[in-house]
C-alpha cells in the first residue's frame, strides 16, 4: 500500500493529505440548516451536515491529492449516526480514487489490537464470507503498550496489503512530557524516548517493504522540525506522516528534513487549514457556499508552500 | 462517579469488574446459530449473537458486581453493526443498575481528545438540545501524548460526574518495553516511566476528589504486583483497575497490595475468566445452554479468591 501512496504523492506532486476533522463551527451554516431541517438537531442531522461537507470538499480537492484522513474522534462525538458518516466518507474517498488513513490512534493488548486491526483494516470469516467493518487503507497506531500492541496491524497489514502510521512524536505542545524524556539504557548511552520509540518503528517496518519504503509509517509532527531531521535519519525506510502542519504552527519551510532526498518519505497532513479555508480573510472571495472552491485554493497555495521543503 | 463506584463495592462486597469482550469463539453454537438464521452471516448476525451473550450474562451477574467493562474493540471489529451492539449493551448494564467502564483507550491531541470525551462521556449543544453519543460511566485513557491529551477527558468527567482510568503498567507481556524504560530527570534522579506517569495520574486526579478517592484512576496489570505495589504507593488516591487477572495469569494472592487498607482503592477485571467459562472444565455441569450460569458461578469464585488480596 506505501507503493500506491509514493506513486500518488508523484502523481499529483502533492506530499499532502487533507485531514477531515469536520466540526460544526467548520460548516457553513446553509449545509447545517439544510441537514437540520431534514433530520432535526440531533446526531443525525450533525452526521448529514458532516457528510453533506465532506462530500463537497472531496469532490473539490480529489483530483489534487493522494490521499485523506479521516480523524474518527470527531465522528465518534455523534455516537453511531456520526461512525455511519465516518465509514461512509471512507468508502466515498476511496470511490473518487483516494487514499484514506484513518485517524484512530487505537492501539490495546494483543488480542485486542488484532480486534481493532481487522475493524479497520482487515476482515473476520463468518461461516464462508469476509465480514469487514471498516475499511481504511491506512490506520495510526499508538505504541504505548509495546510490540504485542502493535505486532497484530502490522500482521493484519501485511496480510491485507495495508499500513499503519505509529505515533512516534505527536504534533501537541505537551507531546514532550512523555515522549521527550531521556531514557538510561543498560549500556550507558541515554537517547529521548521519541527515538526509541523510532528504532521500534524502523525494526517493525522491515519486513513489510516495498519499493524502499515500509509499509510500517511513523506520526511525526512539524512542530518539532529538530525531532523530525533526527527521527528521520533515524528511520530511513518510514513515511512520515506528519500533522500540525498549518493551524498547529508548522510551516513548509520547517519541513525539509522529514523529507528523503528522493521528494518522499513525508506526507503533510492539513486539516482545519484546508475544511476551513472559506473562514479565511485570504479566501473570503469564495464566500461560505463556495467553500469547496476555497478548500481547493487551499491545497494549491499548501502544495506550493511545500515546495520549500521539497525542492 | 468513584464514589458511585466504591459504594456498589463495599455494598457487593465484590472489588469485581466483568469485561464484557465478547468474541464469537466464546458464544454457544446456539446463540449464533439463531443470530444468523435472523439476520445472515453477517456483521449483523455476529452483533445479535453478541447481544443476546452480553444480556443472558449481564442479567445473571448483575447482582453480584459493581461494574462490567465492554471492550469497544471487540465491537468495533464489525463496524457500525458491533458499535449498535456495544452501545446497546451500554444502555442495558445500566439499566440493570450496573456501572460502565467503556474500554476504549482513546487519547489524541486536545481538540481531538475533547471529542473523544464527549462521545463517551459528554455531550454536544446542538440549538437547543444536548446530543449524546456513547453515554458510558468511565473511560479508558491513553496517556502517550501528555496532559493536553488527557486533560480534556478530565474536564468533560469534572462537568458530567464521570471517571477516568489512564494507562499506567498495562498487563501485556510487552507492557516493559515503553512503560519500564528507566528515565533520568534533571535533578540526577532515575525512574521508569510507568512511575512517571503514575505521579502525573496523581497529579491529574487532585482536583476530582469525592470521599478520599478520585475520578482519575489508573490502570495496573495484576500480572505485575511488584509495580502495583510501587504505584498504589505513589498514588494514595487512585482507584486502580487491574486487568490481567485470571486468563492472563494473575491471581488474588498477587493483588494485595493493589489496595488500599480499607478494601477499596482497586477494581479488578475478568473478561474470558468470566464469560467463557462455561467452556472450562470445572464449569462444564452447566453445558452451553446454561452459559450465563456458569458466568455466576466464576464471578462467585472470583470473589472467594479476591478474598485473599482484601482481607
Amino acid at each position: 500500500m506505501i507503493a500506491r501512496l509514493n506513486q500518488a504523492i508523484r502523481r499529483t506532486g502533492a506530499p499532502i493529505v487533507v485531514g477531515l476533522d469536520p466540526n460544526l463551527k467548520f460548516i457553513p451554516d446553509a449545509v447545517k440548516e439544510q441537514a437540520f431541517r431534514e433530520y432535526g438537531e440531533t446526531a443525525e442531522g450533525a452526521a448529514e451536515a458532516f457528510w453533506e461537507f465532506n462530500r463537497q470538499i472531496i469532490d473539490g480537492i480529489a483530483d489534487l491529492i493522494p490521499a485523506v484522513k479521516p480523524q474518527i474522534a470527531m465522528y465518534e462525538q455523534f455516537g453511531l449516526p456520526g461512525l455511519a458518516v465516518f465509514d461512509r466518507t471512507v468508502r466515498y474517498a476511496k470511490e473518487k480514487g483516494l487514499l484514506v488513513i484513518g485517524d484512530v490512534k487505537r492501539g490495546d493488548i494483543g488480542s485486542t489490537s488484532e480486534s481493532y486491526a481487522i475493524g479497520h483494516l482487515g476482515g473476520t470469516q463468518i461461516g464462508g464470507r469476509i465480514v469487514r467493518g471498516f475499511d481504511e487503507d491506512f490506520v495510526t497506531v499508538n505504541p504505548y503498550l509495546g510490540s504485542d500492541g502493535v505486532k497484530p496491524f502490522i500482521e493484519v497489514a501485511k496480510k491485507e496489503d495495508k499500513g499503519i502510521f505509529v505515533l512516534v512524536k505527536t504534533s501537541n505542545p505537551s507531546s514532550g512530557e512523555l515522549q521527550d524524556l531521556v531514557v538510561s539504557g543498560p549500556d550507558g548511552t541515554s537517547r529521548p524516548l521519541y527515538e526509541i520509540v523510532g528504532s521500534l518503528v524502523d525494526t517493525w517496518g522491515a519486513d513489510l517493504m516495498e519499493d524502499g519504503y515500509s509499509n510500517v509509517g511513523a506520526v511525526v509532527g512539524a512542530t518539532y522540525p529538530e525531532q523530525g531531521r533526527i527521527l528521520r535519519k533515524l528511520m530511513p525506510h518510514t513515511v512520515i506522516l506528519v500533522p500540525g502542519y498549518g493551524a498547529q504552527g508548522g510551516k513548509g519551510a520547517d519541513l525539509k528534513h522529514f523529507f528523503r532526498g528522493d521528494g518522499l518519505g513525508a506526507i503533510v497532513n492539513s486539516s482545519r487549514g484546508i475544511i476551513a479555508a472559506w473562514r479565511e480573510e485570504r479566501y473570503a472571495e469564495y464566500g461560505a457556499e463556495r467553500f469547496a472552491e476555497a478548500s481547493r485554493a487551499a491545497v494549491l497555495a499548501m502544495k506550493e508552500d511545500l515546495k520549500q521543503a521539497v525542492g
